[in-house]
């Protein structure tokens, strides 16, 4: 799929099969045992990482071209994936980093001014959540690498796509009020501790322990299992599971958390 | 701006001013003494009504566009306005009130079907809300009306808007318990019961009454007046007002209401 003739088609023919003048770019965060990280990649013509993205094909809805996108480089499909905001500066492609030029040479493709990569692009922001130890992060045809980087420490990133980590991570933090989150990032059974851990996470701020999971039970998203997890002699906490059925239904729907 | 002239040249050369295949649609929400409605023009070539949109000039931000949108159709700027979703299904734009031949025909400008505005177009949804007592409703150039519809009771709308409308109620309603809402909607001095109103209206359920303008007052947005308006001889509520600065702030970052 990436072969040079598959690239040098990609460039000259994509706007046939692609929508032009819009792109996706996909915030991919991951969560594992209260460490949170972004997934970026780094494309061969631009010193700085940016988001994973891509382009939509004729025939897909914007939802399925996100999960191709994000199945592409993690290896996992149909995770929590949420579109979060559309970005349309005119000036977003403006970067030092970016060179049209050295993006065609890149791809072995004479420049052509005129091609439809080069034109101005409106990119569709969707974030994603998975649990980062069960991605196998691989680069697109234009990338040298993928890879996890702890969010906190995530260097700058090329185009407009700090703002975009940044709405994304805003987005999803008020989204977690209203959508039910954890289940591709937990292990089927699980403690109150470690859902609120999550919470925790990915809020960014500490919560009373009483917050979030008892609203889940409240609401029959979580349910409480006749099991126990023996951690010591005196502490054996109860072990939940999701209710897929009221979770899914939640997913559609939204509910008010907080 | 809306001669024949003007039309031809928009059809023609429109795709050098603005960006191609993304358009934007506005669902605008018109708020007044417990009353909702909806904004909605009637396109010359389309059977059904649809939400009033346009095309994002290559100079303008999405923003900037949007605002525009709304301005030449509702008379007022610098709105409530939220961007909420973007629509790109395939077949969106395959109705059966739409014709592209009617269309072309409805225009004077003989027949293209490589026409930029013919290609696959992705929508960017705007949500807004305003008072609509103090609009004044204008439809674009290619429509002959443009007019407020009790929410309840709007006709069927054309492509996806529909949807779009939908999502658009739907976003409003979470974001508000996360933004403050109001400000163009209410006299500049209101009472409790006319903001809890408001939001009993938008959100489309009753409220306990203790519940949005308390939060609002701890919140530092809502401050009390050292002024009553006399209702009654035994009732004369206190009047409060927003404070601008902390009201603009949380707009930009966000609270949790709820």
């Amino acid at each position: 799929m990436n072969t040079p003739a598959a690239i040098e088609d990609f460039i000259l023919n994509g706007h046939l099969h692609y929508v032009p003048h819009v792109s996706i770019d996909c915030a991919i965060f991951g969560y594992h045992e209260q460490q949170l990280k972004l997934l970026l990649i780094k494309h061969k013509a631009l010193d700085d990482w940016c988001l994973p993205g891509g382009y939509i094909k004729r025939t897909e809805t914007l939802g399925q071209a996100a999960n191709r996108i994000v199945l592409e480089r993690t290896g996992i499909g149909n995770l929590f994936l949420q579109q979060f905001k559309t970005f349309g500066d005119p000036d977003r492609a403006k970067t030092n980093s970016f060179d049209e030029e050295k993006w065609f040479k890149a791809t072995g493709v004479r420049f052509n001014k005129n091609n439809w990569l080069i034109d101005q692009t409106i990119s569709i922001g969707f974030y994603a959540i998975t649990d980062f130890e069960k991605s196998v992060p691989k680069p697109d045809m234009m990338a040298d690498d993928c890879a996890w980087f702890d969010l906190d420490t995530a260097p700058h990133l090329d185009f407009d796509h700090d703002e975009m980590v940044k709405e994304a991570q805003h987005t999803m933090r008020v989204q977690l009020y209203h959508y039910p989150i954890g289940y591709n990032m937990l292990p089927e059974k699980f403690t109150l501790t470690e859902i609120h851990a999550l919470y925790e996470t990915l809020l960014g701020k500490k919560l009373d322990i009483s917050n979030f999971p008892k609203k889940l039970i409240a609401l029959g998203l979580l349910k409480k299992l006749d099991e126990k997890r023996s951690i010591g002699a005196h502490h054996s906490p109860h072990l939940y599971m999701f209710d897929k059925e009221a979770y899914d239904k939640a997913l559609k729907e939204g509910v008010v958390l907080s």
